[in-house]
């Protein structure tokens, strides 16, 4: 079967199957809190690449995980994901109202709904990462706070607060880029990896590799896209970054200078990949579906 | 010693070593993401009763655990108690400006930062508890995320926020407080006790009928203070409740309907305490405390 085909199969099943996890895991109360819960819902389902849930897949084949195991974390990154995105899209912070091709939540909710549904995905992340067995769950546990919090995601949204109308150096927003997506890309591999057998100390250090390449790649694909790409094939508002005077990889080096970025860092994650052989299949053809995505 | 006094050094001690243990926890990253860091400890050290806290240490005394287990227990009970305040303080829901003797969050660093700051501060707590070998740690994870999450604490915001003008039943009033309050306060517990010793079925139904009593108990002092409060005395807006027409056990049974309930919820808690004897003293202590609290 020509690959493309068969990495579209499988990141098409993968897609439906965290769906179909996430999509138990939010089943409504029915009860008076029923607004959070369909808020919580409308966030998280019907929509999205589910890289980071496919990066955990893919993370969980280099390991021979169980995907049964895997459904855990890929839920879990994904929720993180979904909760920072309502967050991100209050009108004290972006200020959007379109995201996925459909009106941001707090639009559809109301603001505090939207706020309280951040916060309660939040919380279902870890509820989700402790629903399937794993090897020393305090660590994956502790990996995924970490890279949701103020030493990862959220400390890169800070940098990125900071920074709204300045002029940032090319090493600081490599920094920024590196917290506000690595950090959740970065723990998408590794928990997915988690969750099959223990890798060796250099093993680790090679996937370590890869998917600090990949999550910072990823984000400078974002920037070119936001560049290039139009609202409706990103489902989101394109050309923000410019609007908002934000230092993006495009702005500050150019968009040939970010595509070669993109490139070396595609190299990069595929070197890293080598020493794993056929198992790391996966994770090279989402670095080639990430480094050449259009939306 | 003096039952009293000898409570008073406790509760002291320990409250005084959990802001040890979260003021290290909060240890600023001296980076450009510092502003985060700073509002996170502006939201947590310096101020609170501690309560969740206590609660979880007098929880591990029960079943015999260390506390310097214990510590990252109630530290993560702390941190998730301090991100609630400070999103509910937030314009979109409460929009309060007064917290603790201080300026809220928003007020001293601005919203977005707030925002963030909450955010981390969720992440945070779960990085606390994995900070600490626990037994079984998945579903003392499971516990903490449900008790935060839209089946707990957010779900009865959620409630609290649907409720906003309209006149509750006391049942559904009672139903958000046990959500809103009581989840977080009965994971304290629990999350405590998991530290220590196996507790057997008949212990745990035990525990968690203490858990459940004092967990409502604690919010219908909050709504008689309310009322008989001053702003000096609890460091926080008073009246507030009424002003924002909201039903509290005062405005829907009357104030001393509600004082006899605290009773009645404090009997209830000293019963289910009864089988476990002389260990249980630091958990009646906290009982007492809360039903006669001032602020």
């Amino acid at each position: 079967m020509n690959p493309d085909v068969a990495f579209a199969i499988w990141s098409g099943e993968r897609a439906r199957r965290v769906e179909s996890v996430l999509d138990e895991m939010l089943a409504p109360a029915g009860d008076s809190a029923q607004r959070l819960h369909e808020a919580m819902r409308y966030a998280v389902l019907g929509g999205g690449k589910r890289v980071r849930a496919l990066l955990a897949y893919a993370g969980g084949e280099l390991a021979a995980a169980d995907p049964d195991v895997v459904d855990g974390a890929a839920a879990a990154v994904e929720l993180i994901h979904a909760y920072s995105l309502v967050h991100d899209d209050l009108p004290c912070m972006d200020n959007d109202v379109l995201r996925r091709g459909k009106p941001t939540c707090h639009v559809a909710y109301s603001e505090p709904i939207a706020l309280l549904a951040g916060d309660a995905l939040q919380s279902l992340a870890f509820e989700a990462l402790a629903s399937r067995p794993m090897r020393d769950p305090s660590s994956q546990f502790a990996l995924l706070a970490r890279a949701a919090g103020a030493r990862g995601m959220a400390g890169g949204q800070m940098i990125d607060l900071a920074a709204a109308g300045a002029q940032l150096e090319l090493a600081e927003l490599e920094r920024m880029h590196r917290l506000k997506t690595g950090a959740l890309i970065w723990a998408a591999v590794r928990l997915g990896a988690a969750c099959g057998r223990p890798l060796t100390a250099g093993e680790n250090e090679a996937l370590d590799r890869y998917a600090s390449a990949i999550g910072l790649g990823f984000q400078v694909v974002d920037d070119v896209l936001d560049v290039e790409g139009t609202a409706q094939s990103l489902g989101k508002t394109a050309g923000k970054d410019a609007v908002q005077r934000k230092s993006t990889y495009v702005s500050l080096s150019g968009l040939a200078a970010a595509k070669e970025r993109i490139e070396a860092l595609r190299a990069e994650a595929r070197a890293a990949l080598v020493a794993f052989g056929p198992v790391a299949r996966r994770l090279l053809e989402i670095t080639d579906w990430i480094a050449a995505r259009r939306h």
